[in-house]
C-alpha cells in the first residue's frame, strides 16, 4: 500500500473544514516521501543532499502555486512570504525542515512544513489575509546526520553558529561542509548572509510529531509543548587496570566496567531527584580493550541529560558529575569528565500555551502538556524570538524509523490548531 | 637496552650451579624474542605462522646440540627426547610453547619450553641420566590468535580435537586451518595422526609465567599452581526497547544497557558466595544502536567464569545464569543466554603439590599456592596425565604485552624447581 493509501485509509473527511484538505495534505506527504526512498520504506534525504535540495524544489513549486514569494538564503532555507494586511509588523514563522536521518520516516520535518503550507492553502481558499506577515519556512539540514551537526539551517538564520567551525566539519566521505555548500550552490559568504534580523520576527510556531507516547497514553491527536529540553552531553571516562579475568582475585580488581555500570545504575536514579521532567540516558558506551579474558581497564561513555527548566537541568548536571567522581574515587578507578553539549532549555512562555489550550478547546482536546526532550528548530529560534510548538501524536513513539506514524486525521487536527493559533497571534 | 643486556643486568650469578646456565637461558630468550618483532618491541608470532616455524627451527637446533632426539609430529608440536636409563618406562614430558599473541610478550611461552631445555643442558653438564625418557615439546598454536582456538597443538595431542570444525576455522583474511596446515608442510591426514598414546606419558609439567600478581605480592621467585581454572564462556544478550533519550520519561523506560550494568554489578558479587579462587568477569560488551540521544535497546555481553574445581565454578555459572533472568524479568527486559565455552577444571594432585613444596624449600622459598586462571597446554594434557605447573613472578602481573617481564634470576629459579622436580619424579 502506498503512503497516499495508507494516509487516506480512515481519514475522517468532515476534518475537511474551513478551507483544509487532508487529501491535499496526504498527497504532499506522499509525494515528499518519495524522494530519497529506502528499501524498508523510508526515507533517505541528508541535509544538502540532492535529495534535501528536490523535496525543497517540490515544496516551493506549491508555495508558488498558493501565492507565497518564495526566496532562499545561503544556507538553503527557503521562505514563502504571504504578505498581511499590516506588512510593516514583525511576521509570523512557520515551518521545520523536509531532511532525514538515514532511512528515517516520512513525518519528521515535512509534516511541520505541510501543515504550514496546508494553512496558507486554506486561508486562500476561504479568501482570508492575515493581519501580520506569515512566512512559511523550510530550515535546512535540522536533523544534521551527515555532517554530525544538527539545526545547521536555524543557526545560519540565528547567526549563533561558529562559521570557521562548520566549515571545516567533514562527511563519512572527507567533503568538508564548504565543499558541501558550494555543490548545493552557495558557498561560504552567502552562508554568513543567512543570518537575520530576528527584530523583524514576532513569533515562530511549528508543528512536529511527537516522537514520544504522551498523546497516544492520553488519546489525544495533538499537544501542547511547555518547553524543548536543552540537551546537555557529558562524556564520563573510567580508567582502572586492565588484567586477565583467569588470574586477577576479585578482591584485586579496578574493573573500569564494574565501575561504568554502579554509575549507569545511579544516573538512572538521579532525575527523579530533580523534576518530573528530566531525564538522564547513557546510550552510548565503548569498553577497552573488550576481550572476553580480558578485565576491562578503559570505559568511555556519554551522558544525555536534559530538562526543560535550565536550573533544573544544570542541578541534575552536578549531581551526575558527582556520582561519577564518588563512585570511581571508592573503586580506586579513575574518572574524566568532558562536557560536549550545553545547550540552553527553550521555556515556552505561559500565554502561548494558554492560547493553545484554548484554540484545543474549540475542538474538543483536552490540553495534554508535554516537554519535548527532542532538539527542534524552534530551540534555536527560540533563543532569538518567542516561540511555539504543537505535537502531533506518535504511533508507538517510534520516529528516526520508516515505522514512524501519524494518521492523518492527527496531521489534520494540527492544521487546524496551527490556523486557528496563528490567526490569534497574527492579530 | 637488547633483552639480553635486560636481562643480564642484576643477574645473580651464584644461581649458576648444577650445570644450569642463567647466561645460555638469557641468550636463548633473546634470540627467540628477535623472530616476528613488533615496533612496541613486542613478539609477533602466531600460531602455524613461518615466525613460529622459525623459532621451532631454532629451538630444534638447540635441542640436537644437547643431544635430544627431534620429532615434528603433523601438528607442528616438536619433541626432543632424552633418553631415560629405563626408556620403557612412562616418560615425563616438559614444555610449553613459542607461538605468541599479536604484540605479545618474550616470556608466555618460551620461557616454559627454554627451562626444560635448560634441564637438559644442565643434565649434559653434570653428566645425569634421568630414570625414565624426558622429552622437550614445543606444542604449536598455544594461543588461538589466528584461528580463534588456543590450545591447538596439545589438543592434537590428546585427540580432544573437533577436526571437521578445526579444519574448516578460517583466520581474518580468509585462510582455512587446513589451508594453513598444508602451507606449513603438514596435511589433514598427519594432524590426525598427532594423536598420541597418553599411556606413554607419566606426567607433564610445565614452567610458565604467572601473569598475575600473587608471587610478586608474596615476594617469591616462583610457586606452585594448584589447579587450572577450566573457563566458561556464556553470552547474555539484553533486549530493551530502544527509544529517544530526550522523549522517553524516565519512567516508561526499558533500557538494556541499565539492566546489563545491574546484572555487572550483582555478577561482582557472586564469586565470593562460592569460594576464594572463583573469578567472574564481564569484559565485553557491546550496545546498541549505541547513540548518544537513544536509548539503548540492546545489550550484548560475555561473561567469564572460572575456578579450579568443577563444582564449584558450575553453581558460580548457576548464580550468575539466574541473575541475569531475576534482574532481566524485574526489569521487563528479555534475557537469553548462550553458553559458549565449558572446559572442566584441571585439579593439580596434593602429591605433586607436596613435591614441589619440598624443592621450593630446599632453595628457601616459601611456597606460594596459585590457582591458575588463564589456560594452559597443562590444562589439555591434564584430562589424561598427571600434570603439575610451575609459575615465574610477573613483573606487575602484565602478560599478553611487550612489557611483560620476568627477572632472569626468577627464570633461573624456575630451571632449578624443574630441574630438581623430574629428577625426584623420574625416579
Amino acid at each position: 500500500m502506498t503512503l497516499l493509501n495508507k494516509l487516506l485509509h480512515n481519514y475522517d473527511i468532515t476534518l475537511d473544514k474551513a478551507g483544509v484538505s487532508g487529501t491535499r495534505l496526504a498527497q504532499r506527504l506522499d509525494s515528499l516521501s518519495k524522494i530519497g526512498p529506502t528499501p524498508e520504506g523510508g526515507s533517505f534525504r541528508l541535509g544538502l543532499s540532492l535529495e534535501e535540495k528536490q523535496a525543497k524544489e517540490l515544496v516551493k513549486t506549491w508555495m508558488k502555486e498558493a501565492g507565497l514569494e518564495v526566496t532562499e538564503d545561503g544556507a538553503g532555507n527557503v521562505f514563502g512570504k504571504l504578505e498581511g494586511k499590516n506588512s510593516s509588523l514583525p511576521s509570523i514563522w512557520t515551518g521545520s525542515h523536509v531532511d532525514s536521518v538515514p532511512n528515517g520516516g516520512h513525518f519528521d520535518g515535512p509534516l511541520g512544513v505541510l501543515a504550514a503550507l496546508e494553512v496558507i492553502e486554506a486561508w486562500k481558499e476561504t479568501g482570508f489575509q492575515p493581519n501580520r506577515n506569515v512566512e512559511v519556512v523550510i530550515f535546512t539540514d535540522e536533523e544534521g546526520s551527515r555532517f554530525y551537526s544538527g539545526l545547521m539551517g536555524s543557526r545560519a538564520v540565528t547567526g549563533e553558529i561558529e562559521y570557521n567551525v562548520q566549515f571545516e566539519r567533514v562527511d563519512s566521505e572527507g567533503t568538508t561542509f564548504s565543499q558541501a555548500l558550494e555543490a548545493y550552490g552557495s558557498n561560504r559568504e552567502q552562508f554568513k548572509k543567512a543570518k537575520r534580523n530576528m527584530e523583524e520576527v514576532e513569533l515562530f510556531v511549528e508543528v512536529h510529531i511527537e516522537q514520544g507516547k504522551q498523546l497516544e497514553k492520553a488519546n489525544m491527536p495533538v499537544g501542547i509543548v511547555t518547553g524543548i529540553a536543552g540537551p546537555y552531553v557529558m562524556e564520563v571516562h573510567f580508567s582502572g587496570v586492565a588484567g586477565h579475568a583467569g588470574n586477577t582475585p576479585m578482591n584485586d580488581r579496578t574493573d573500569a566496567l564494574v565501575t561504568a555500570s554502579e554509575f549507569i545504575c545511579k544516573v538512572e536514579t538521579l532525575p527523579a531527584q530533580i523534576s518530573s521532567t528530566a531525564v538522564a540516558t547513557v546510550g552510548k558506551l565503548f569498553v577497552k580493550p573488550n576481550g572476553v579474558n580480558v578485565i576491562p581497564g578503559q570505559v568511555e561513555l556519554f551522558v544525555d541529560i536534559r530538562d526543560i527548566d535550565e536550573e533544573n537541568r544544570d542541578k541534575l548536571v552536578d549531581l551526575v558529575h558527582q556520582a561519577a567522581y564518588e563512585i570511581a574515587t571508592n573503586r580506586g578507578v579513575e574518572a574524566k569528565v568532558v562536557e560536549h553539549l550545553r545547550i540552553p532549555p527553550v521555556p515556552i512562555r505561559q500565554e502561548l500555551q494558554e492560547k493553545l489550550k484554548s484554540v484545543l478547546e474549540n475542538y474538543g482536546i483536552e490540553p495534554t502538556y508535554i516537554p519535548s526532550g527532542a532538539g527542534h528548530d524552534a530551540m534555536i529560534l527560540g533563543n532569538k524570538v518567542p516561540v511555539a510548538m504543537i505535537f502531533a501524536r506518535s504511533k508507538d513513539g517510534i520516529s528516526h524509523n520508516p515505522k514512524e506514524w501519524t494518521t492523518l486525521n492527527d496531521c489534520v487536527y494540527s492544521v487546524h490548531v496551527l490556523k486557528d493559533f496563528i490567526e490569534e497571534i497574527s492579530d
